[in-house]
C-alpha cells in the first residue's frame, strides 16, 4: 500500500519539490490532500494530476474561486480548512507551510496522530515544548525535511543522544556573508532571493541571507534532539555539502554529505523509517575537490545573535522574534524597508518586548500577535525614514 | 568493575597506544595480559606498570630471558602461548600483532568468547569467512580497529547494511602518492616508514606507501560488514581527517571524522558499546580548513590492484597474496629488494599460484606457507640482480 501524504503548502518550493518526489515514487506515494494560501491555478493542476482526496485554500476568496471550478473533491476554506487538512486520514502530513502559520496545523496533524514531515521551522521556534511533548504524548513522529536537520537525525540515528558533545549546524553563509554593514545597506530583495547553493522559496530565502534562518534552525534542533543551547553550534561550510555534523563524548564525529537539491530530506522524511534507492543522482565528492569550514564571524549579521539571545531567553521571546522577522522580511520583499532594517525591526521588536516563560498555545500565540503589532510600527517608522529607497525597492 | 584487556603485540606501536589509553581511563581498563613477539624489555616495564595476570612471548629465546628474570606472573612461550593468552580470561582481547601470526590467537580469542578488537587486518584477509563465521556462532563481537573500519562502523550503527549503495575507504595516499614508478625505483626503507598522517609501525607504514593496505582493508571491510567487494570504494583524503563514508541507496552519505590519532578508534573498540569522554583532544574543523577528494591514480601502485584482484578471486588468494606481500616487505625492509620490488614479488607468486575455493583453516595456512617459499624465491631472483641496492640499502 503506498502512503498518503498530505502536503500544507504544495504550491511553494518545497510542496512541489515532494511532488515531484512522489511522480518519481508513484508506487510507494499516493497524495491524500493538498493546500495552498492562494495560489489556485497551480493546485488545480496538482489536482487533476495527483487526485487527492480533498484541498484546502487558507486565503478564503482564492478558496471561493476554486469552489466556482466545481471540482469534484471536497475544498476546505480559510485558516481552519487548513488545520481541518492536516487532521485528515493520512500517513504522513508535510507540513511546508510558510512562518507562524504553520504552527495548529502541526499541532492538528499531531493530535490526529498522523506523523509530520517538518519543513516549517517556525512552528517549532515558537512552541518547541508544545509540539515534542505533544508528539511524545501521542507517539507522533516528527520528521525534519530541513536539510540541515535531516542530517543531524541520521547522524543520531542508532546513537545515544546523551553522549552527543556538540551539535554543529553548516550554513552556507547566504549570498551576501564576508560582506559589510556598509555593503548590505542597498541589497535589494531579488539579490538576497539568490541563494549561492540552495534554490529555496523568498521567506527562507532572505532568512539565510540575514542568517536569521540559522539562528531559527538553531532552536528547531533543541527541540527536535532535545539537546540544550550550548551544544548546538554553527560553522560555515560554503559549498552546502557537509549539511550537519555531530560530534560525541569520545571526539568521533559523524556528518552528513548530500547533494543540494531539497528532494533528498523530503524523500527520507516521506520514505522514513525505510530508505528508498534514489532515482535522483549521486553525490560525486571526487567532483567537488575541496570541502573547507570556518568558524562564523557575524559582525554584520545581528539576526544570528539575536536569535540565539531570544533561544536563551526561552518562553515566548523565540516567538515574538520569529514574528518579529516574519513582519520584517515581508515588509523588505515589498520593497518597504531596506536588508539592515530586517535585524533593525526584531531588535527594535524585542528590546520592547516582555517575554514570559510561559509557552502554551495561547501565550505563544498572544506573544505573535503583539510582536506583530510592534513589527508594524517598526517597519512604518524605518521607512518613513526612506523614501527613496522605498520609491527603488517597490 | 574495569574491563580486563588483553594485548597481543604490546611493544607496538598500537600496543603502546592502547596502553596509553588504558594509562588515562585507569578506572575503566585493567590489563589482563601482555604479549609480544621478543621486546622483553619493553614489556617488563608494561608488566611492572599494568601487572597484568600472565605474559607471553613469541620468540622462544626471548621467552627464557624473561623467564630467567623471574617475573611473579606466569610467562607463556612461543606461538601456542601467544593463543593461549588470546583464550584467557579475559573482556577484550586486543589483537595488535603484525601479520599472519594473528590468525590463530584471534581464532582462539572468539572460541574462548573474548571480544576481540582487532588491529591485526592480515588475519580477516586470510580466513575473513571462517573468522566471522565462528564469531557469529560464539556471538563474539570483531570491533575493528583499523581507523577506516572504525570509521564505517560507527557510520552503520542503526542503519541497515542492506541499504548500503558503497562503502568508500579513504586513503591518504602515503608517502610517494602521485610519483611515477620511475621516482619509485630508489627509495628507502627510512622514506618508505615516514607516513605523512598517521605514526605506524613498519609493515603497516610500508604497505601504506605501495597502497597495499588500501587493498588489504577492502578485503578487511568485505568480511566485517559483510558487503561485496563491488560496493567497496578507495578514494583519495590526503588530510585523513574523513576516515571512512557510507552511501546509503537513498543517496545520503554519512561520514566518519576524526583526529588522526590511533587511540580514538583504539578507546571506541576497548569501551564498545559505550562512549567514553575524550581527554585526547578534539577535532577542530574551523581549524583544518578544507578537506579534499581525489579518485585513486594508481598505475604507479599496482599492489592495490593486486589486491583487490586476489579477493575477486575469493578461496586462498587473499593469503596467498598476504603471505607474499608479508615477505616482501620484510625484504625491502632488510634492504634485500628495492620498493618496486615488493609488487614484483607479489606479482610473481600470484602468477604461479593456484588459489583454492577451500579456505579451510588448513587450506589458507598451506597456501601462506607455499606462498612464502614462493616469495623468498623471488626475493633473492630480484635481489641477485640488484647488488648495489643491496648494498645501500643494507
Amino acid at each position: 500500500m503506498p502512503k498518503r501524504i498530505a502536503i500544507l503548502g504544495s504550491t511553494g518550493s518545497i510542496g512541489k519539490s515532494a511532488l515531484d518526489v512522489v511522480r518519481l515514487y508513484s508506487e510507494r506515494f499516493e497524495v491524500a490532500g493538498l493546500a495552498t494560501h492562494s495560489n489556485v491555478d497551480l493546485l488545480q493542476q496538482q489536482i487533476v494530476e495527483f487526485r487527492p482526496a480533498c484541498a484546502a485554500v487558507t486565503d478564503p476568496e482564492a478558496a471561493e474561486q476554486l469552489a466556482s471550478t466545481k471540482p469534484d473533491i471536497p475544498v476546505l476554506s480559510g485558516p481552519s480548512g487548513l488545520e481541518e487538512l492536516a487532521g485528515m486520514d493520512a500517513d504522513v502530513v508535510l507540513c511546508a507551510v510558510v512562518g507562524a502559520a504553520g504552527l495548529r496545523p502541526v499541532l492538528r496533524a499531531i493530535e490526529a496522530g498522523n506523523a509530520v514531515a517538518l519543513a516549517n521551522k517556525e512552528a517549532l521556534v515558537m512552541a518547541g515544548r508544545l509540539i515534542t511533548a505533544r508528539a511524545r504524548d501521542k507517539g507522533v513522529d516528527i520528521l525534519p525535511v530541513d536539510s540541515e536537520h535531516s542530517a543531524i537525525f541520521q547522524c543520531l540515528q542508532g546513537h545515544d543522544v546523551a553522549n552527543v558533545h556538540r551539535i554543529l549546524l553548516t550554513a552556507s553563509g547566504g549570498p551576501f556573508y564576508g560582506r559589510s554593514r556598509a555593503e548590505l545597506r542597498d541589497v535589494a530583495p531579488d539579490e538576497a532571493t539568490q541563494h549561492p547553493t540552495w534554490n529555496m522559496g523568498a521567506k527562507i530565502s532572505v532568512d539565510s541571507a540575514t542568517l536569521m534562518n540559522k539562528g531559527l534552525e538553531v532552536i528547531e534542533a533543541m527541540w527536535l534532539f532535545g539537546v540544550p543551547l550550548d551544544k548546538i553550534e554553527v560553522i560555515i561550510h560554503p559549498q552546502s555539502i557537509v549539511h550537519g555534523l555531530v560530534e560525541f563524548d569520545d571526539g568521533g564525529v559523524l556528518a552528513h554529505l548530500g547533494i543540494t537539491d531539497m528532494k533528498f530530506p523530503i524523500l527520507f522524511a516521506l520514505a522514513w523509517p525505510e530508505r528508498v534507492r534514489s532515482c535522483m543522482g549521486r553525490l560525486d565528492l571526487t567532483q567537488i575537490g575541496a570541502l573547507s569550514f570556518a568558524a562564523p564571524e557575524v559582525g554584520a549579521f545581528p539576526c544570528l545573535h539575536l536569535a540565539l539571545e531570544a533561544a536563551r531567553a526561552g518562553g515566548t521571546a523565540p516567538a515574538l522574534l520569529n514574528a518579529a522577522n516574519e513582519v520584517a522580511v515581508a515588509a523588505f520583499c515589498g520593497g518597504r524597508i531596506g536588508f539592515l532594517g530586517i535585524s533593525e525591526v526584531v531588535e527594535t521588536v524585542m528590546a520592547g518586548s516582555r517575554a514570559t516563560h510561559d509557552d502554551s498555545l495561547e501565550s505563544v500565540l498572544a506573544a505573535d500577535a503583539w510582536a506583530r503589532e510592534k513589527a508594524a510600527s517598526a517597519v512604518e517608522a524605518l521607512g518613513a525614514g526612506r523614501p527613496d529607497r522605498q520609491a527603488r525597492g517597490a
